[in-house]
């Protein structure tokens, strides 16, 4: 234990001093929920850093990777650090497919001021949206400038990672289909800034209209998000997406919304903190026999799930 | 009190003896979490119906409403009743534009052996499984000889449902572009049948060949999910789709896949139902005064969510 305790005290130094290869340990770390991850994660929390959070979402297909990686390289020019990363859905059939993309990255492979992590989805509740901020966290503390997520944005959970991010990014493309682009609704709401990409196709004029609409609609009062036309794969756009996130960026502190989302996503950490340590306690007080029993008497219909559930918490002492 | 049990009691009796008003207004009370939802379906319980419930889901656009419809009447045909379950996906914009797709159904509006009833997704988490499986319950507990659930298929919530339905059907369309099928690769492992609809259009034995290789792929000892081709508009191979279905219902049944699904089905209300219980008890030892104590604690970074969840539990005795 001791000597465990020491390699974690050596990881949060390297990982506070801002070192690559210690950062690239402390991420497999907590992505891997790791006995030893807690103890990380309490001893980096005292340091935030200072680091501007862009979640980017939008549908497959619509050129998030490619905007990432235009976004990474004007930032990088600033002389701004970067962290990226990419939560990928998690699927046997797509996992290849959607990893190609990354390989795009591989410009900034050698650079040690670009830190990129491809993340798959987890399964159970509240995995993603806990792993990604565990993450965002140690990037933080490393003392990275800016944090790029990107996400497909399907799920509740990555809603939630998107919609909580400093500034939220939403790309959308020409062409995708109304139905596609009604699927997406959901995702609207949260943008602080809308990207139309390949803006040289046809339909892109439409699309700008489209969202203008859907925006005087939706926002009465409230700061209405900036629509930014790229051309990613040119490398067209990038310099007046970045500074219509700085322009957000500055409005949302005035606003009260950045300290809003800040609330929210420190508000989800603690939740989930205490959910894990809820079930815990649950899980152990229910042995695997008694657990079989209880489902065994839940499928012969002699008992209803509520009526399960309260034996349990009575034999919890609740 | 005396009066809502009676309340309860004559809904419960109503349900059980099919009464279609009845119905409705369980259902109602189930979507809303009402406080008398819990007696009601504790009342239910031991009262599972004989419904086959048949999920299906698959992107926008893919024509899942039409199938629905042309599935629905097909087993009206064969004299069994039918409860249509549809899940929209919670967005201030699209709801308009999906909801417009269940005018259709309204052919069945007249007819008392179908109950067709919109569901909107809830933000919370488990929310969506939670109120569709009380929903199906009720359904179920009335004497419904089918359940048909529709989702299109975003978040783990909505995969989750469909999973676990005894059948569960995926509706995938010719020309929707390779991105957006491997954006819905995630639930493909899921599927106990697919559906090519709109095979009357260019691209639909290409698709075909394409799930055959996914499913050689995925699928080494296990039953190889059969592929239909409809024309959902135009009412071709909806009597295919349904003999597949009963098929396939016939061989899960043998190979012990049934029991195991409705196993999930109810080891998940069970985990829904402890959840809750543990949630309300947190909620109990904290007041809303002390929860703000706590956030405004964390944001000083004065301490960590993993402490601060340790000492709500132990406020709670655990």
């Amino acid at each position: 234990l001791a000597q465990a305790l020491t390699d974690v005290a050596t990881l949060t130094q390297g990982v506070l001093a801002g070192d690559v290869r210690a950062v690239a340990r402390a991420i497999t770390l907590v992505e891997n929920d790791a006995p030893d991850a807690g103890t990380l994660l309490r001893a980096l929390f005292p340091h935030p850093g200072h680091a501007l959070v862009i979640g980017v979402t939008g549908p497959a297909g619509a050129g998030k990777s490619t905007l990432v990686d235009r976004l990474t390289a004007a930032l990088r020019h600033q002389g701004r650090t970067v962290g990226v990363v990419a939560v990928d859905p998690s699927s046997p059939y797509s996992g290849g497919a959607i990893l190609g993309d990354r390989v795009r990255m591989q410009a900034h492979a050698l650079d040690p001021g670009v830190f990129i992590r491809s993340m798959a989805t987890r399964g159970h509740l509240g995995g993603l949206a806990a792993a990604t901020d565990d993450v965002l966290a140690v990037l933080a503390a490393a003392g990275r400038d800016v944090l790029l997520v990107e996400t497909v944005g399907v799920g509740q959970d990555e809603v939630d990672v998107i919609a909580t991010a400093d500034v939220s990014v939403v790309v959308l493309v020409p062409g995708l289909g109304d139905e596609v682009q009604a699927l997406k609704a959901g995702i609207m709401e949260i943008a602080d800034v809308f990207v139309v990409n390949k803006a040289d196709r046809d339909g892109a004029a439409q699309l700008v209209d489209e969202i203008q609409s859907l925006v005087a609609l939706a926002s009465q009062d409230a700061r209405r998000p900036e629509i930014v036309q790229t051309v990613a794969l040119r490398d067209e756009g990038t310099a007046v997406l970045l500074a219509a996130i700085e322009t957000c960026r500055l409005d949302i502190e005035t606003t009260g919304r950045l300290a809003e989302k800040r609330r929210t996503r420190i508000e989800r950490q603690f939740e989930r903190a205490l959910h894990a340590r809820l079930w815990r306690h649950a899980r152990e007080h229910i042995s695997e026999a008694e657990r079989e029993t209880i489902l065994a008497r839940l499928l012969r219909r002699e008992q209803d799930p509520a009526g399960a559930a309260d034996e349990v918490l009575k034999r919890m002492g609740l």
